[in-house]
């Protein structure tokens, strides 16, 4: 059914990314929550009608790129959650001149007084979050350091639009046990309400945004008491890395490398395929998982994983697929010409790599989708 | 002076490029050889002029987008050193009816079979050389198997255009002796010469082709009797993994990734730059030499690299800078908008995550050249 295509290429099965949209909806509607789903993975505008059931927005985004792509398909409401440097901020002041109601994330005084400066220059106050480090992951003002949570908040509530905080459980993409996700979402949580507390306590200001998440603690999240939004991406596709800690199964997994066989070494147990890391990426994000996933699991043209088949190598243009080490698997009987699809370790950086999505809808192709990246 | 350029972004050393580009050409002519300059690092056309100081081609190409893009250019000799599938000879006819000098490589009689079938299909005998694995990387038919190579040979002599032999010493990216490597070379030359020797001898087949090459051998080769064309790319910007082994030194690299600071977290020893995996990749080919630069080591505006400074971790849109673990080096007084540059692993993987190179000739910004991707 792939024969028209060339490969590498990317297919995105329409039916099971509809499938764990749905599951993510009803979770968190089922917690009375909302999302407010990252479009850093999928970068399609085309994909807009089915992530949003009926309307439009509101999204997360990771680069100023993604906010001006889909502000020109509508969409009003933004955060881009990662942190402002001042030279980004003329672009922010542009959007918000056109009406785009983007949010941005600071986690420090300075950032914050740069902010008040840009609000002030432009004439515009801009709307901020204050990022809070819940699980010691990456960015953010550490949830223990209330004062300084205080502080800042206290000076873009007089210089800039606060609006609230957020934070991102990174960590919990390490979790492989259900209730550790339990606990590292409860976590996150009991962590940044504490922040909205102090902040309403000590200092009478309002956080309407109380904005947490990840995919793993979107989908293990007992209570969203509180919380105004959950942030999630990867949920769209999944990933190995994914179901390596149990959030999905293989079967989830929305996305996979259509790949032709060039070449058989049977001297030495390898399929040569035309995915290399230019289709695949580098990442290696199951090496350190109970499963090694090497650089993927090799499914036949139907998407159905072979037993114990992985993309060993990647070079650029070259994939070495051989058995699973100590597996005893045999080699598919595949020879030049014919095709495989593969599973990628992590989809946010698989898809990157590709100009387009090919649609598959209950095994059809029916499309393709356009993919956008730079900053 | 990078104050109008918005991060992150592609720098490119024109300086440092042309002085590769004349070391390689200064020693492969001294050697009395020629090049076939790798294009699947750059794929930038606007490099063309740089590249072929005078004329234009031969290239190597590791797609049918790169040999597409470059026919459009003017280029007529080029090799596809890549293994080829049948579902892909159409376009390989296609290039050759518009007048393109494209060879392709086989190493089975499988592939070679449908090469013939395709060239009486066409109406057009393809120009196809047989790959010889010489040191057990990847492709190629084994070099000691000299009556397989014969078999093909004839096979494509009778039905298609043959054109000779080639080789890729993959292996010696893993050499990091001088002496090793002009092993490596010579062996090569040794191994992919006995094949032109037995087709000679055996078959009366001539080998107007005979092409080897990767640039730790390109530099290190003791003689190139024999030997046609030396294919090497990554030369032109060099990389840590390439320093790494002592085929240059980082003063070679052409390429950084300029990033600007977005957060600093002295409580954990982290500069936190907009510079994740989007912009450096993954590649991780330093990991396992005998100084691991992690994601890159990391270097002020000027380019000049900070003593145990390297960029530790690369999330999607975020890169984490810390000091090289037990250097007891301190964080550079970098705050927030601050920019530096980021040396990469492998430049292909870096270089093929941007859409342009933004050019600095001694220290200037002078332009930029745009960059292909796709197959």
């Amino acid at each position: 059914m792939f024969a028209e295509l060339d490969t590498p290429c990317l297919l995105l099965d329409r039916t099971r990314m509809a499938a764990n949209l749905a599951r993510m909806r009803g979770r968190i509607a089922g917690l009375g929550g909302k999302i407010r789903p990252h479009l850093k993975t999928i970068k399609s505008a085309e994909a807009l009608p089915l992530i949003f059931d009926g309307g439009i927005g509101p999204i997360t985004v990771s680069t100023l790129r993604e906010a001006e792509v889909f502000a020109g398909y509508g969409i009003k409401d933004m955060l881009y959650a990662v942190g402002i440097a001042p030279q980004k901020l003329p672009r922010v002041s542009r959007l918000l001149d056109q009406g785009i109601d983007l949010k941005i994330c600071v986690d420090s005084m300075q950032a914050a007084d740069f902010v008040v400066a840009q609000s002030q220059k432009s004439g515009r106050r801009i709307p901020v979050v204050i990022e809070i480090d819940v699980d010691d992951h990456r960015s953010g003002v550490p949830w223990q350091d209330l004062n300084q949570i205080i502080e800042i908040a206290k000076r873009l509530t007089h210089g800039a639009d606060f609006r609230g905080v957020m934070s991102h459980s990174g960590e919990s993409y390490g979790l492989a046990q259900d209730d550790a996700r339990i606990k590292a979402a409860d976590e996150e949580r009991v962590r940044i309400l504490q922040a909205v507390d102090a902040l309403r306590s000590a200092g009478g200001i309002a956080c309407p945004m109380v904005s947490v998440g990840a995919t793993p603690t979107a989908l293990a999240s007992s209570s969203l008491e509180g919380v105004s939004e959950m942030r999630a991406g990867v949920f769209m596709f999944f990933d190995l890395v994914q179901a390596g800690i149990g959030v999905c199964s293989s079967d989830n997994i929305a996305i996979s490398v259509l790949a032709t066989v060039i070449g058989r070494r049977d001297d030495k147990g390898w399929l040569i395929v035309d995915a290399g890391w230019t289709a695949m990426s580098q990442d290696r994000g199951t090496a350190a998982q109970l499963v090694d996933q090497h650089y993927g699991i090799v499914c036949d043209i139907d998407g159905q994983p072979y037993q114990d088949i992985v993309l060993a190598r990647a070079n650029q243009e070259h994939g070495i697929i051989t058995c699973r080490p100590g597996s005893g698997a045999s080699l598919p009987p595949l020879s030049i010409g014919d095709r495989v699809r593969i599973l990628p370790n992590h989809a946010c950086a698989t898809a990157h790599l590709h100009e387009n999505y090919v649609l598959v809808d209950h095994g059809d192709v029916t499309g393709t989708w356009s993919r956008f990246r730079g900053w």
